[in-house]
């Protein structure tokens, strides 16, 4: 019938997929959600119109969120995921031996259960038995934390609605009490072709409580302008460091390899400079 | 007026940008031309529908194809740009003190003179008295050689219509005959995301006459999925290896770094299995 999914990717950028089949639409208590087959791309989860994550290409933005910080921290054994819901980093952090505990704070019940009909292999980690999901704030779930993580991830939705807090220095001043006095944490920061302001803006409210900042890419081409960013922080281990004995012993790595860890911290002259002058410093 | 642009960016994506004003929409000799002013991208130039270069990222796909190999050949003197109307290569080759001679063989003198008209960053370099410009076929041109160049840089359109002989492995055996006895060529090689059938084919073509081939990557967020390949063939030199005193000399690098150009080579797991399989050795 020549059906289209079209997302504005910015005010003046549209991304479509043809689909195949509209498989749940509904509105939970959050947000809209939406799980489509398309051509392209296999099955795509959406949230309030924005793509979050397809067949195709969840292992670039997955697989580069998880093993970054638990391959270069030297003792990850809790680990917290906010947002996520879909299970996919869950998925990539279980998947370390090391990991004696996983708590998932996602917001949403329903994204969990929509993963849990549509995305068989996202959501395949989320029933070890090291993983604990709470349906809570992310934000609030953290201040009531103190000293409890080894590494927090931050795999939240675009910085509007539910998701605004979650790119703001106070939550960042949460994230490190929540830590262990050598945690790290990692967030997604969006395009720097695109939104560089984002980009700018986490690595200064990083910049604020943690002594090391850095930024590293992924390749995700149904994310706006397919260069994806996470932040990273540190309170110790220098992140570009991948213990490359243990990422041997990590499997069905589709993305991921200790050489491209490193490399992902190399960047183009342009976004290296919006890092300098927010404060990164690695 | 809310007027957009779109490319089928497969059979199955697309992608649209606002447009502001339509600048120039004609059919030159061998195809479908326009110039576009947009708002996400500034000025944007189409070829048979596909988009060839905006001034947001043009910087990615140019510093990229002309940097890596003229910093990693020891002595890159006379260089050839098949395709590369737009004049965006050349204005990175003539960067090069060592450079004497550039010739840029371009089909259609129609894309050199709309790049004068309306792209007069990318176009700059082309009034350089090292640069001599031919409206000639690029695959007889190359044939008509023999042993003339150091770099031979394959800026061309997409495997269709008359770009479609320089992803053929009798066009790279031509070019090894072009080049001198420690000579290399580039190629831009397409999406490994949409179609990997064309990055696999083009590094198969190359090995069967080169005895080093690998692949590097770019990031072009206005091309299909955002990451951009090259594939890289040589007689003698390392690609990846950058010579930094050189590099120094280099002036308004916005995306090459020598750091990146190392990393450039770094490729996600599933592309270098992509690679491997296809004969690639770097």
């Amino acid at each position: 019938m020549n059906l289209w999914f079209t997302e504005r990717e910015t005010p003046s950028v549209a991304l479509s997929a043809e689909v195949e089949r509209v498989l749940d639409h509904h509105q939970t208590a959050f947000q809209d959600l939406s799980v489509l087959q398309t051509k392209p791309w296999g099955k795509l989860l959406i949230l309030d119109g924005a793509v979050m994550v397809t067949d195709l290409d969840e292992m670039g933005y997955h697989e580069m969120i998880a093993h970054v910080p638990l391959l270069s921290h030297p003792h990850p054994e809790k680990v917290l995921v906010i947002g996520g819901g879909d299970g996919g980093t869950v998925r990539e952090v279980v998947k370390h031996a090391q990991v004696r505990e996983v708590v998932l704070c996602e917001l949403d019940p329903d994204v969990v259960a929509a993963s849990r009909t549509y995305f068989p292999q996202l959501s395949s980690g989320l029933d070890d038995p090291r993983v604990r999901i709470v349906h809570e704030d992310g934000a609030a779930f953290v201040r009531a934390q103190a000293g409890a993580f080894d590494v927090i991830l931050v795999d939240s939705t675009d910085p509007v609605g539910p998701g605004k807090v979650l790119f703001e220095a106070s939550f960042y001043a949460s994230v490190k009490e929540a830590l262990k006095a050598d945690g790290m944490v990692v967030a997604q920061s969006e395009s720097p072709w695109y939104t560089p302001e984002i980009v700018t803006g986490l690595v200064a409210a990083m910049r604020t409580v943690f002594p090391k900042v850095g930024l590293y890419t992924s390749q995700v081409p149904t994310y706006p302008g397919g260069l994806w960013t996470f932040t990273i922080g540190s309170l110790g281990p220098d992140p570009r460091q991948c213990d490359r004995r243990r990422a041997a012993q990590l499997e069905h790595l589709r993305y991921y390899t200790p050489a491209l860890h490193e490399a992902a911290f190399v960047l183009p002259n342009f976004v290296q400079e919006l890092v300098q002058k927010a404060g990164g410093n690695l």
